[in-house]
């Protein structure tokens, strides 16, 4: 008996391709607008169709729900979308945090710890921030950043003259915001971790475990997980309640935190599934794409229980399968996408229920090996 | 970068379903030559082109390698692809294992422990082992049985006068052996334990737990896992080495035993993934769907490590996927195919990891109350 619900996925990438292989198993179908060449081609329908609206709207009446594997989106494709099929998670959900300075707002507004910042719209507006709040800090896109993309640091005023002319530029530019800036103070953290939870349509929440997370650049390397530290879980727990509530949320969402002794500071939050939780494929009872594909369809959430494991992510260059095959408890994610340099070709989780240390020192040596970024 | 390994697999099933999705993260294609509405349709290409051979191996030359989801397949259609493409598990581990007779003498040369057994092509024949062997056996089909079907218990001679009009006819039919009997004697065992393994092509061999296994009527209901007794364990695995070196196996095979006090009894081989071992997908660090299709395109084998699980078939009536959503610890696998009386619709993997006992009763009372066979 073919089940008939089906989950539309804007986009057509890595996400939508793990989104989908997550609910297959369960008798859900998957339809994707994308590319007919992009990562989840050959294991979902791709709809090639982003510029007729006529077209979108069609698709979208064929499908359950709606849903996306990148907040960086046209709001307006979005809103019409509504118009004929339930889209999750919610858009005010994007709008709050696809812009890094509404999502600080909300992040005060909830009485969240972030980092100190303020807004830059001119090189006087940059020049009284680093004074306000000092210098050591990055300047950043309010939106589509991502991989450090769209990032400055700002140690000086050697480096506010020399973005000066990019950020005059923008201040002339049309009344759009996409392109301002926000100035971040650096903080001087231990570590970063991330959390992440699936809240259903009634309102339950999964909660998953911590990840410890190392970045190279910029770019996420690798995530170690579960991390366990119960004052921390506690407080990350407590802050995706009230994101996940406050924005009536479905779905999975992941907030990224910088560590400083006992306290959690909020850097940013994901409306999506993240790359921070991909290890939960392999080492959770239900992966962070399970649980959203079960949320967005108005399923019962799937526990979270998990087993330890080390993901790394494959950055620039990746080779081939077999080079992988021969770590013995290594699950392998290939992306198949075109090797380029910064670019994520596909992540490698260990498992240690099987791997020696050894075996995952050698494993990071070899992705390290590989690093192009 | 497209990968382009490329898997061919007759049959379209839930075991044609479960290779793919354990292969495409890996950046494997599958193509299923079966019908449109096949349990794989959906998630991989499939051909329609059963009875037409040029189209078939037109078909075969596309694939890296071609495998199969079942054994009683036509010899014929095997030896003909062979010659254009390769095919594992190899042939002959077929032709040994789809005749019971020929699966026994297999067992008897490579002094594996079996059930005591005569051939049957005649009344007469049944009548003699019977007397020889004793009453107390059953009857089977040589060919073309599983599940139960096409086997008669034996425990009187008013039992064999039942079937002897069946028995005739057979010897009567043409020099097809197909219709042929085995007649095998009923022991008294404790339990019912499967043992996996995947050899490679170069003859590495990774060998999976123990799987204890109990059928209700001919069709295995439950298999909890991994079933740990270090002397059977020692005993399997000589069992699944002798017969792999022997047969020059690529792929994953499985070997259920009967178990009587310390020794394991040999009942039959499965040259391919088996139900036994559904549950390797969710609880084993490499599935036997992995291993097979890392085994028979020549890449190394992945680790078995195994977190403890138990995993139900749902027979003859399955129900919606929220009904099996609500137990938090379950992994869900749907085959959607029509209810039929006694047809595997789909399983249930419960992890232990994070399932209480009660959790794990009340999963099984509830497959108990939708089981129709």
């Amino acid at each position: 008996m073919k089940s008939n619900l089906k989950v539309g996925i804007i986009g057509a990438g890595q996400l939508a391709k793990m989104l989908a292989l997550s609910g297959i198993p369960l008798g859900i179908k998957f339809s994707a607008m994308g590319k007919k060449n992009d990562c989840a081609a050959g294991v979902i329908e791709i709809v090639e169709i982003e510029n007729n609206m006529d077209k979108v709207l069609a698709w979208a009446k064929t499908c359950t729900v709606i849903t996306y594997e990148n907040e960086n989106i046209h709001m307006d494709l979005l809103k019409q979308i509504e118009k004929v099929c339930n889209v999750y998670p919610p858009i005010q959900s994007i709008e709050n945090s696809c812009d890094r300075v509404l999502e600080k707002n909300m992040f005060k507004k909830l009485s969240i710890e972030t980092t100190p910042f303020c807004i830059v719209d001119s090189v006087n507006c940059l020049r009284e921030g680093a004074e306000k709040l000092g210098f050591g800090g990055i300047l950043k896109t309010r939106k589509m950043g991502y991989d450090g993309r769209g990032q400055k640091v700002i140690n000086n005023e050697i480096h506010i003259k020399s973005w000066s002319d990019e950020i005059k530029q923008l201040t002339l530019a049309d009344n759009s915001i996409c392109g301002q800036y926000i100035y971040e103070k650096f903080i001087d953290f231990d570590f970063e971790v991330s959390a992440a939870c699936t809240r259903s349509r009634d309102g339950k929440i999964e909660i998953y475990p911590l990840t410890k997370n190392t970045h190279e650049k910029g770019i996420l390397l690798k995530s170690e997980a579960p991390f366990r530290n119960e004052n921390l879980e506690q407080k990350a727990k407590i802050v995706l309640e009230k994101l996940a509530n406050n924005l009536d949320y479905v779905g999975t969402m992941v907030v990224e935190f910088f560590v400083v002794g006992d306290n959690l500071i909020a850097n940013e939050m994901a409306p999506r599934v993240h790359n921070s939780k991909h290890w939960t494929i392999d080492a959770c009872t239900t992966s962070q794409f399970e649980n959203h594909v079960r949320a967005i369809l108005g399923l019962e959430l799937g526990g979270t229980s998990s087993s330890r494991c080390t993901m790394f992510n494959c950055i620039g260059r990746m080779g081939n399968v077999n080079e992988f095959a021969k770590f013995k408890n290594a699950k392998i994610h290939m992306y198949e996408k075109q090797p380029r340099i910064a670019r994520k070709l596909g992540h490698i989780t260990i498992l240690d229920k099987g791997a020696t240390p050894q075996e995952i020192a050698e494993l990071e040596n070899f992705v390290l090996s590989k690093l192009d970024h």
